[in-house]
């Protein structure tokens, strides 16, 4: 059995954020993003969803072993991400607005550097419940 | 970064319908649509899922914003299907029966005139957790 | 081991109501109630959630085969409120307003004559994800 | 009928905090805390239950309309809590430290005061889907 | 209305497995597999989410009763995996190994042979709520 | 603020079993458990749910540090019951039936003598979303 398969793992880290566009004032930014901009930050249990797609291995049945994919999420999204204010403790949003759109191109960028190139690869990320994101489209 | 990103957003309506061919008498219809045909209407809490895909703004670093959806889909779609009767309350199903398949078209098609065309848009609908659809397919 | 232990089950059904107290007129239905007094009705999936507690059987080790107790509230509950309208479909609500507190006395009622008196029975019952009854309290 | 019965609502929000007793230094506080001590704040979805017990009146069935309860909750815990640093907005955390603990409290104490002391009330809050509290025990 | 709409049904069962190269060793099987290789076997509630895609029909509007769908799946899927052990009880896994990812390629060619060819078909398998898998990709 | 709050921590653990009375023979015991009794087992994703009751810290804010609870229930329940067969792989139950009843007594006799005795302790176990017990009652 050699067929392309999807696997999927989830993950979650928990984060503080603020909508905040650095080249724009205070003011601008509350009009925009109302309470998203709150200056003192606010915070979001963010649920990650990896989406792996390839051939399974004829042999073992697994298109990736998803501890091998859950440990490489941890080493390069979660260390750098959970418990942390995106906004002052990451990098990535010293000048990019930590939208769910944002975020969601960033892992997929970090992770598509960290998985073999054979592999498709799709993150979803929840923000809330009934807000989420998805990328590539 | 302008990269093509979808967005979705969950809203969720509660209404009473009857699946009821209108051309075909009592009988036929509760042959056909057994205990979901009961004259007397039963209901379900639907779960709507609004799948929007475009650029990410390079400066907001927004597909759309989010308020914006939710509150374009209040107005036109639970506006009109919330705490109603769709059979006997809405136009869209007097003369169409209310499954799941025809009120996702319906939604998509009311939610695809407000929603800019540059904008892909795709439509999930949970009439309960075991039986969705999704349209466009 | 002849402990006290609680087992659950969890059921579910679709059902249309309207809130409404038959001594009252419309107007006045429509005041206290709102929306949930639309007169074409609406619906919900209801979950019901069933907890009987009492001493586990020291052979079998069950306090209530789940199964014996799921076909019960088959029988006698989803038999009657299943894919039915509250109001119009069932003897319970002819003179009795369909909340989901009235609902749940009801369900408990019927219930607590079918199942032995020596366990004790609580049932829990979702209108939607956010509201929710318990009885008895 | 005029039993006893309780009835739940659910509402969430959107914070920032940082747990940190403020009579010890970052370092005892990095040691007791560990990553949920970060200076820069992390933050949750919080998910609140609302559960009130009481009599159903005889002729509405309600124990309490729940778009009272909800919109009580709304002025009363939302306004000060959503899309909020715990520790810096609020004036409930400056001298106490900001766990699921103290915050069930907090907000048992807010409502306790605006609803009927007829009612029993128990609050839940969930910090994350693993980890979640409940007051009074 | 004669648009191309996917529908979902929801199903699962409850099995035991052990992830088993037969033509390699014990030893090579728990390096590879870990605890998942356990001789004595462990196990899941899988859930299984069937979608079919094709055209409403312009009468009924359905793609296809669900109900149907649900007995198909009941009577070729669950019948021979619910409450079975994979390894043991089918002939399916005698000599392939019971990934998530060759139970849903068994899965679906099950399926795709009892559903009309003018359907589109697509199976996703969750074996956690954090690892599951779809076919085709 | 030393008031008694309760905790609640959740794990998970993928487990084989069989519904098996050794007193009885094979055919007593399919008579009474059915296809739960299947010789070769089957297995499910059992959700526990452990609640502790005490007193807040007054300085620390924490009832009991979850991390510390986690890692308790990690190390006496996860590492004998995950990935195991109940029946054959733990010493519990070669003489009682792994009911989810026998289940949730032993983890809380195994839990009940390693926290602290001055708080309460409850346990609740899902073996699926729709079965599930709590002891004590």
């Amino acid at each position: 059995m050699s067929k392309r398969v999807s696997v999927f793992r989830r993950e979650h880290f928990n984060a503080a954020h603020r909508l905040f566009v650095p080249q724009w004032g205070d003011a601008r930014n509350e009009e925009v993003f109302g309470k998203c901009s709150n200056p003192n930050y606010h915070g979001h249990n963010y649920e990650l969803e990896i989406k792996v797609t390839g051939q399974a291995d004829p042999v073992t049945g697994y298109v990736m072993d998803l501890k091998v994919l859950s440990e490489m999420v941890r080493e390069h999204v979660l260390e750098i991400f959970d418990h942390k204010n995106l906004n002052l403790d990451t990098e990535y949003f010293k000048d990019l607005n930590p939208t769910a759109e944002n975020i969601v191109v960033v892992i997929y960028e970090i992770l598509r550097e960290k998985i073999d190139a054979k592999f498709d690869l799709k993150i979803r990320l929840y923000e809330t419940q009934r807000n989420f994101v998805e990328f590539p489209a």
